[in-house]
């Protein structure tokens, strides 16, 4: 693990994710920007003395000597450190899984795509939002055509931790979120504004062509968006809203996706995750429960216990990390991986979410005129 | 009453709502535009065969000279019947209760707008959702500064009856709100969308400055549009989305809105009204119900029974009727109508409202660029 | 009207619910047991003077000779005063609309049956609940086999007006519900209680045969429970359980009833009631909406509006007022009254009423020990 | 861990709890009564072929002797296979973490009672349903009054999926659980009617009194219970109801329960374990939300991610194999175990439980006659 010190929120949820379907051990790190708080930090985790490192770079060129050496290495600092680690571990031969959003640039996200392509090796990017087993449910519903052709995709991701100045308190999850130098051009937008495009392309399967947006500040003296408001145009003529926002008092993680199509609508939120309203044109609406009656493939793939014992956050990330686990050991062994573990977004949903970004941005200074997203490859 | 004969959905609305609180009768109609249907209508509703009028005109005229000549007159006629008879009543010297929008153009709403202030007699427009109690309530709160200064507004309004072409089956609700001549330029957008429109601006107390549209037509053959997707502007630096859709494929009558500001957050939806939810930043949220503890006057005011037994739409319709009714009694008798009663949207909503459809629509021709509305005055 | 002077509560509720849909007018009234009150509380209801009676004898007896003479009396007084109105205007030849519970003795409800069967007149119990159209298609449901032979029904009816001694304080409507001269030997259990049982036996079409209770006053000095909870045995084998309560902090007017059978489930509660929830076994639950899809024909007779549109209480208990007034009109015209009309209870659920009242409180002094209840004939 | 193999659901479930905050690792296992399968079992989950045990006898023997021997031992077999490994385990000076309930017989309860204190050791019983955040938090605000004295308790556990007997069909789950020989003498009642009966007394601090129940098989064939009513005395005078069915078509997992007491009322429903509504008398209701605003103290402890991010059935299972661990460190190290750490149900609740399932059998018997209940002690 790279990341994920002390203090850090998402570091501790990769390693519960990581180790509940015992797929995975912490074995080495290079936790802190800090070498010798990162080491400390090794040990009291139960790190080998030898394998807390005080860097990523001293880790990578180590791990890559070692016949004992990680089979993968997380990547869970602040956006500005994914690039370096990730294109440290990959030229030292150690599969990725990276948080998003994957860089603060389009220009450094189309060079690690470049560098994964050529590395040929796995790498995950935990938007983690679609290890959750009634969002891959939705995702095979609209493949399998049981919406029809989409009309109307409905995106939102709301909270309202960043209400008041709280970076100013020395709060260390706002500091860096709303520094440019550590969390790149975009605030919400990217911290959770990625996560909401994210899942709104993943479940519909459409490309999204074009954005219009309007991005705001509303906490005086902060530096980066705490707002994003965003038109979208699919391909296809699909239209939709996405609304990104962490002032929403009264909104915890509140993530809402709802499609619409000529035959029916789905509708899912984070919050109460294990539900899934589907609603076919002219009939009562249906209540879904993962693993449930009516579950999917997919979705009884994601889920570990029966319908109406909740699964929640933890699950859903540990999926990834466990649909990754099987990616490898099957490069690993040289066999295809199980069809069922391919859902985990990567180098290509990375790209195109910081492109998105880059739109949004644009968008905004445009005076919300529409700008189109480039094509991913 | 005008219009509102066999078949229509509103006008039985109207009567129903006009008869709750037991402040009007129905004594005289022009139920239809064709003479014969209109005065059958009226027979049928026991109006006495005097005053079962062919038509509005003959109405306004005969009913001007009768000393026991009708209190208000109701018109709830399709759109583009809405000027006509407003104005004959009004210089007929009759105070006039009008189904929304007010007009099919901005000239006829402004035009409109001159008659009523000449006339010094009480409109009421039918916005019938702003006779909800704790919509009044939501209102008072924000008034009150209970939220703060306000950062973001969402309103939608989702509804499914227009998933597939069914004016082409001869529903009848479905022919004229799909036909230009009778609906005017703005298809859901008139219909619901200023609904939307006017409830956002109502509880917030903000006028919308500006719109970012896209306005679609997703059923093939439809004249006018079916979903409607707007970024709004508002005074003092509120940022908003509304969103109107009639292909939301199991959404019924789905009118929701919330409003974020600096100290708290509200949200309120129409499907289950009886209930606000009320979100002070840094505590858990609190759920006020319709006139129960929390409740305030203005929602108190508006409501007929104890907390925990539902009111519904013919209740808040019922309350514009009711509160016009004080309205016209204090007009008759000299004296000021009861701070209570003016609540009730009318003309210079009205025009707000017709100038909003005018802007989306023009927005949505120049590629969704930012138009401006007009002041109201 | 008999009752429902000023400060009644059910009064306003019963003259909004018998002008709701136009079949009925106010025209004459015993408003108060005080003569004087009665009578000045008439005429601030616009009853005409000759109308505004001193008391429910003097009422019956002159209504009786008018040739214009009421319809249907209404009966909307304490419990102890249903008998003696009852009897007096059926006995005058005039139909009876009454509150419930029916009498406050089983003896009572016994000779009343005996007078309405002799009268042949119409006598319609307001069980307001039963108007629901979701609770009547829930009926329909059951009736028509889609759950299945029933196992289980729930139904609880929990308020929290009466957590402190709000009697003392003078509040009328508490005063004389837990006043025994009265309200008769029941508090909670036959305000809500009856409401509860009601509605078990209206929607599952089973008669019960056995209660065991603990009936229990937990505020101090209170004269009457506030809380009762009771064991259920119904015909052909299904088991029950009823909870009324008007010390359960935090619920309003909260009725729900579950009903679970060999193939089904249904769920509804009165605070939302335009949503029944019915889980066919080994399906996803569906949400059937009130005159949306899904609605039987029993629902759409109880709807004035469109799905999504949300009617309430006063529209439900209106229904009854509805279906009665056909049924004085077929009666009167000496024709069959419509089917849909007749799912009005009257005095045979008026008398099992009672009944059951009579079996909670005897089952209770017996320390809960099962007491059969007798069959209505 | 004794028990969990092939087929298990339990079984998985332990496994997962242990490792999510990874104070627990697997390394030693008598899986399977069959002592072939049982081995084999053990290797397929990585554990070292020598603790790889044929039985739990001989597993408890060979640990008892092993310098590196276990912690700690799970008992995840079926009922009538707890009493037996406990008894081993503790008399080989073994920490116990035992599947409720605790044993098929009151004199077995005790006797193991007896043993866990002569051994002076650990013995955690898994009502998993107190590991969920706001089940303590629920248990903390009763005992610091916020609720005043406690008048009411409703709790039920409702399930569907014995609806049909599908034992017959060789459903692993449900064999033995319809099984006396396996089960004991109560079916649901044992397997879900005892965690609603501990998670009242958990919440409520109560110590329930006298039961009076009916219970009822409805499925034909079937050999044990499958819906239990009863009604509760609390000490106190607090008076309650408890449901526990498999038979309520459209019901999961839920798990629901109410307090209502002078000042306040609490409900928590496990389906969306999340949220916690909390109504003060004469005020609005509040949602809490796991971990965020309004959390307390035992709330934020048994809590891994913030509010918005939903915990599930898991992590409130492996809530108790975490304060387990703390307890045994601490008694390894010879110090008091952390406070936080000591809400975990022990022999004492597992005693109760078993109590109240012969309790509850013999009012049946007993035409639903109240049975006092044995203190505990």
């Amino acid at each position: 693990m790279v990341g994920g010190g002390p203090g850090a929120f998402i570091g501790a949820v990769h390693r519960i994710a990581a180790r509940m379907d015992d797929r995975f051990e912490l074995v080495a790190g290079a936790l802190s920007s800090n070498p010798e708080r990162s080491r400390a930090a090794a040990l009291e985790m139960h790190i080998a003395p030898e394998r807390a490192y005080g860097s990523f770079a001293e880790m990578a060129a180590a791990e890559a000597k070692r016949p004992d050496r990680i089979d993968a290495v997380s990547i869970v600092t602040p956006n500005h450190l994914h690039f370096g680690p990730a294109k440290a571990f990959l030229e030292a031969g150690i599969h990725v899984i990276c948080d998003k959003p994957l860089t603060t640039t389009v220009e450094d996200a189309v060079a690690l795509a470049g560098i994964v392509k050529k590395s040929g090796l796995i790498f995950g990017l935990t938007h983690n939002y679609t290890g959750y087993p009634l969002v891959r449910q939705a995702r095979e519903m609209v493949e399998a055509g049981e919406l029809g052709r989409l009309r109307v995709g409905q995106v939102e991701y709301a909270q309202d931790w960043l209400t008041t100045p709280v970076e100013a308190t020395g709060n260390k999850q706002a500091v860096w979120r709303t520094d440019p130098a550590q969390s790149g051009p975009a605030g919400s937008l990217g911290d959770i504004g990625t996560h909401a495009y994210n899942i709104a392309c993943f479940v519909t399967g459409l490309r999204c062509e074009q954005v219009a947006a309007e991005v705001s500040i509303f906490v005086p003296g902060r530096r980066l968006d705490d707002n994003v408001q965003t038109l979208l145009r699919f391909e296809g003529g699909a239209r939709g809203m996405l609304w990104a926002s962490q002032v929403a008092t009264g909104n915890e993680n509140n993530l809402r996706l709802r499609v619409y199509g000529e035959k029916a609508g789905l509708e899912w939120g984070q919050e109460n995750p294990n539900y899934l309203r589907f609603a076919p044109y002219g009939k009562p609406p249906v209540t879904i429960s993962r693993a449930g009656a009516g579950a999917t493939a997919s979705a009884k793939h994601a889920s570990r216990i029966p319908s109406g014992h909740p699964e929640g956050y933890l699950e859903a990330f540990a999926q990834l990390y466990t649909d990754l686990a099987e990616q490898i050991a099957a490069r690993n062994a040289g066999r295809a991986a199980a069809a069922s573990s391919l859902l985990v977004p990567g180098v290509k949903e990375g790209v195109e979410g910081v492109q998105f970004i880059e739109g949004v941005l644009k968008s905004s200074k445009q005076n919300s005129g529409w700008v189109k997203l480039p094509t991913a490859d």
